[in-house]
């Protein structure tokens, strides 16, 4: 099957687009607003962008005509805190996808404990095994959604030792979730090594 | 455990990002250089941008103080085809990632088959299930490696019909794989359902 993209719909080349590039790491972003007001959301058109300095990309697209919560308190504060989420905290992390009142705090609404960053205002999700504390590098408005775009260079990486082996986080103690189209996520845990050829 | 990004360095940091930001979808990546020569090669700083219209990034590195030739392409001539390489193409898929001379064809030292693409140049990778058509949208270099990152627009998806379920790629089907840190990679066909709130 063939597809040209001007002959999708809005909808339906969102819907293709999510279910073609998988599985996606989920960025769960939590900032603060002006007011220091706490914020979490999760967003899967994320993903590295060099490592020099360590930087990742997330693209926060426009809701009904509104910039969303996390792009506003990207601009407003430069600040964030990226949690890749396990298995366990995926339906929290689900949760806090809901469109929530500007300033209503998705940790309360989800359940979830904060703890405090070193670098950044906004706070880390407590029982998150892996959080990166980061800075906004760039800022670009991309498309017709509108979406925007944002560079983040992490500034501290948070790694809880149990996910730890050598002093990398192990994939199958992460257990980190993907993200596939629809409302479907897949598991990491099923590794397999291939050597890079010199 | 926490880790200042200052106190790594580029080879930790690298370790590190790749290992913390997973699983990454895989961008195979086919590109022509301005005398038509086919160059393919698999990036994992990828992701979606927006669907309006439909874009991804991906982010080419330099190596050896050299831009690669998938970037010096895209610059030249301002198109790809980006495949998400299924498990039973992987191991080709990683042998495509070797330092080959420029000019030197990707697709005959790892064997793979060509197919004609509809609206730009470079081919596809014919035994590819999936395979998006694009022009580069944007470039901007990006942190000190330095990086090369693209916006792609996609113009075309090709789909083939056994890995479609309902009109979309249904990822038990699709069996794309994903990239984790060091030479690790994932399957994601272990797959689960979250509903979205409301």
């Amino acid at each position: 099957m063939q597809i040209r993209s001007a002959d999708l719909s809005p909808r339906d080349a969102y819907r293709l687009l999510i279910a073609c590039v998988v599985p996606r790491p989920i960025a769960w972003v939590s900032t603060v607003d002006a007011e220091g007001r706490a914020n979490l959301a999760p967003f899967s058109f994320f993903g590295g962008v060099t490592a020099r300095p360590p930087t990742v990309v997330v693209s926060v697209g426009w809701t009904k005509g509104r910039r969303k919560d996390t792009a506003a308190n990207l601009l407003a504060t430069g600040e964030a805190v990226v949690h890749l989420p396990p298995r366990p905290l995926a339906e929290k992390m689900v949760a806090t996808s809901a469109e929530a009142a500007p300033g209503e705090d998705e940790f309360e609404l989800a359940g979830l404990t904060k703890a405090r960053s070193v670098d950044v205002r906004p706070p880390r999700v407590a029982d998150a095994p892996l959080a990166m504390e980061a800075r906004v590098a760039h800022h670009m408005p991309v498309g017709e959604g509108p979406t925007d775009l944002f560079l983040l260079e992490v500034v501290r990486f948070h790694l809880r030792d149990d996910v730890l082996r050598d002093g990398l986080p192990d994939p199958r103690l992460l257990d980190a979730v993907g993200r596939l189209g629809g409302s479907s996520y897949c598991t990491s845990t099923e590794v397999f090594d291939i050597p890079r050829p010199s």
